[in-house]
């Protein structure tokens, strides 16, 4: 998306984190920033693409930060997919394989209800483990899955594989 | 606040969660409905009292939900404070004492400059710990702190009490 390029511009590349031959993708300074930081809730809102949302995911935690501007402009609840043992009531688990071992994520019950649209918004794109967990639960508890946004995919990880035939939309792609 | 009201009344109180003898309160019944959510954002945004803010920070998890979309509003930026090892680049560390043992919250060194006006922004203020945690960084970092504002306070726990001469604000207080 050629709007999105300097969104990309600041994104701040961390050699070695979070281990050596990582280089991490810093997007602190596009949340900073006032004017990139709307920029690039515009563009996710624009994932949308004018239809109507009743709920946005976000995906615990750097996720919460751009589901939960993008709920709030699009008169949609907010609805967080969390580690488990983070959500208080009554939860839906899914477990599932990280490089090394296994993480399991929870949603509410009640958060979303059957034929609700929903748009799931995170970050980043990578291996499309924790994403592919989050529609698995959202597609369990009846859900229509609008779209899945996210602010940066790492295509070279071919995490869009594990996301079955749902819409995927990047602002910024990393091949 | 009296017309936090129907904030109050949303949320749901979960017994010995997260552990025996604690009601959680949770606030997931507030961000799933547009109107609510929606609600608690333009009271917090109230709590700058019309000055310019630069900068919104947000504690990692649930504090990023409320202050990224109260950033969005102010047309501020969004600055995290997260727990130990989870931001990228250059930190400033403070250890805090917790019921049982320590943690260590972390800010980017360059996410708050000398002067700007800043809005500190969490779900809860409960012991306080991890509130004047964040607070002693950006006192660090040389920031004008216009107000920590909370959606909920546990005044029976006396957390503002660690908090200085800041003013408190908070939506919701439990006594």
């Amino acid at each position: 998306m050629a709007s999105a390029q300097h969104l990309r511009d600041a994104i701040r590349d961390i050699p070695d984190f979070p281990k050596p031959g990582v280089v991490f993708k810093d997007i602190t300074p596009i949340l900073s920033d006032p004017s990139l930081f709307k920029e690039s809730l515009e563009l996710l809102c624009q994932t949308a693409q004018g239809q109507k949302i009743d709920k946005v995911v976000g995906i615990d935690a750097r996720g919460f930060i751009f589901a939960a501007a993008v709920a709030d402009r699009l008169n949609a609840g907010f609805v967080p997919v969390r580690k488990q043992g983070k959500l208080p009531w009554q939860t839906r688990q899914l477990a599932y394989t990280l490089e090394y071992g296994e993480s399991v994520v929870e949603i509410h019950e009640d958060a979303v209800h059957p034929g609700e649209k929903v748009l799931l918004v995170d970050d980043l794109l990578a291996t499309g483990g924790t994403a592919a967990a989050a529609v698995q639960l959202l597609d369990g508890l009846g859900a229509d899955l609008v779209a899945i946004s996210f602010l940066i995919e790492l295509g070279f990880l071919n995490g869009r594989e594990k996301l079955g035939d749902h819409r995927i939309e990047s602002l910024i792609r990393y091949d």
